[in-house]
């Protein structure tokens, strides 16, 4: 039996959305059951919230923003440009409810912040995301911008666009990775495999597994968009590319 | 300025080894002065083998690998696929002595194996890498492989390619995560950010930027081999394939 490009395609999004639902699943058990649900008051509850917004921002709406243009390949270029940042600016509040949550509970605490390798790998990410999100928005959005800066940024912002997905992975594990180190001190210790740490190393995985499915969507060139139906900013401004009628 | 494809080429490849040097300069640095050297007795000097074993093999060593084909487009595709098969074998070695570094410490200490989250992503690294080294060996040396299986198989060697090198690097990111929390829990505490604590930090974003400029180098479609020299399994068995006069 041969299988089509579309029917290999929708196989492949059925998968990476079924590990979407596991994920984030995976992720709320972990952390209202594991960790102890949440709070707004600088407690270890306030800082729960720190995994859960950025596996729901940072792997989970961001990858569907990076696959909308393979989703939506029938719909309208402004449509899909419209869903994509959208879906940016959502990923990117839920990153910053996050980010106050760790260092609220932080300052509470009176832990130091930014100390940890999975700390600098995140706020590497941060500081990525927001420049990709920035230069995209100019680039794409901003009628002013000019054609060649357009084309010569576009395999730039996709290569960035998968990049920081693997890159958030990395912030994710590794920052689960400590938690669990530091939730299961003793009694019962990580390496006991508590049924809390399980859960953690397999939300681990989920995520691996998801951005690693996601990444194949991006990479594969047979499923990038491949009309020419429009070329416009947000504001409706028309301005045809070499991206626009090959692949963007 | 308009620079062109090979110089732009040039300019990354140079920053990819500048970074590797680097790398491994504080791979060094850190395994002998913050975790003490080298021993293979059992003991935490014999574990220190293991973090170094995975940043040659399974990000250097791999990582060269995979831009050979970018880095050797001038010679025959057989020697290069010599080259490419031959780093490969050498990154497999290392990470076999890497590995048991790491199960004799924990055996020899009495600590339990395989229950952390990095080491659940190491293993998902070290059978992904296994399996794309067989199946890579099996489809473009060995001299009976079908064509159509080659031409199928390609573009998920490629991407497989890709994902094991950022799930490496997610593997050596939460590995020395891992450490610097074991290394440094008190006096100094890895809060306090001791020496030892920063370089392991440095380290980790080394290895997150070299995978990130060679993941660049592997992504540009300009710079895919897109000569059609030859097609050659390892006994020098031709076989033409879309691959061979397109981009592989």
């Amino acid at each position: 039996m041969d299988i089509g490009a579309g029917q290999k395609f929708m196989i492949f999004l059925v998968i990476s959305q079924a590990l979407a639902i596991i994920m984030v699943a995976m992720a709320i058990v972990w952390t209202t059951r594991t960790l102890d649900g949440f709070a707004w008051d600088g407690s270890y509850k306030q800082f729960n919230l720190h995994p859960l917004c950025m596996v729901c921002g940072f792997i989970l709406l961001y990858g569907e923003a990076a696959i909308a243009f393979r989703v939506f390949s029938e719909h309208s270029k402004f449509f899909v440009k419209v869903i994509h940042g959208a879906f940016h600016m959502l990923a990117f509040i839920a990153a910053i409810v996050g980010l106050k949550a760790v260092f609220d509970f932080h300052n509470h605490s009176n832990i130091p912040n930014m100390y940890s390798l999975h700390s600098w790998c995140g706020l590497t990410t941060v500081l990525l995301f927001s420049l990709q999100f920035l230069f995209g928005f100019l680039s794409f959005f901003w009628p002013g911008a000019v054609t060649s800066i357009r084309d010569m940024y576009m395999p730039i912002h996709r290569y960035f666009g998968l990049g920081i997905l693997f890159l958030a992975a990395i912030s994710t594990i590794s920052g689960i990775s400590e938690k669990l180190f530091f939730k299961f001190k003793a009694d019962p210790a990580y390496s006991q495999l508590p049924s809390g740490a399980v859960i953690g190393n397999c939300l681990g995985l989920c995520v691996l597994a998801y951005v690693f499915v996601v990444g194949y969507i991006l990479h594969n060139p047979q499923w990038q968009r491949s009309d020419g139906l429009e070329s416009q900013s947000l504001t409706g401004f028309t301005r045809p590319t070499r991206y626009d009628t090959e692949s963007d």
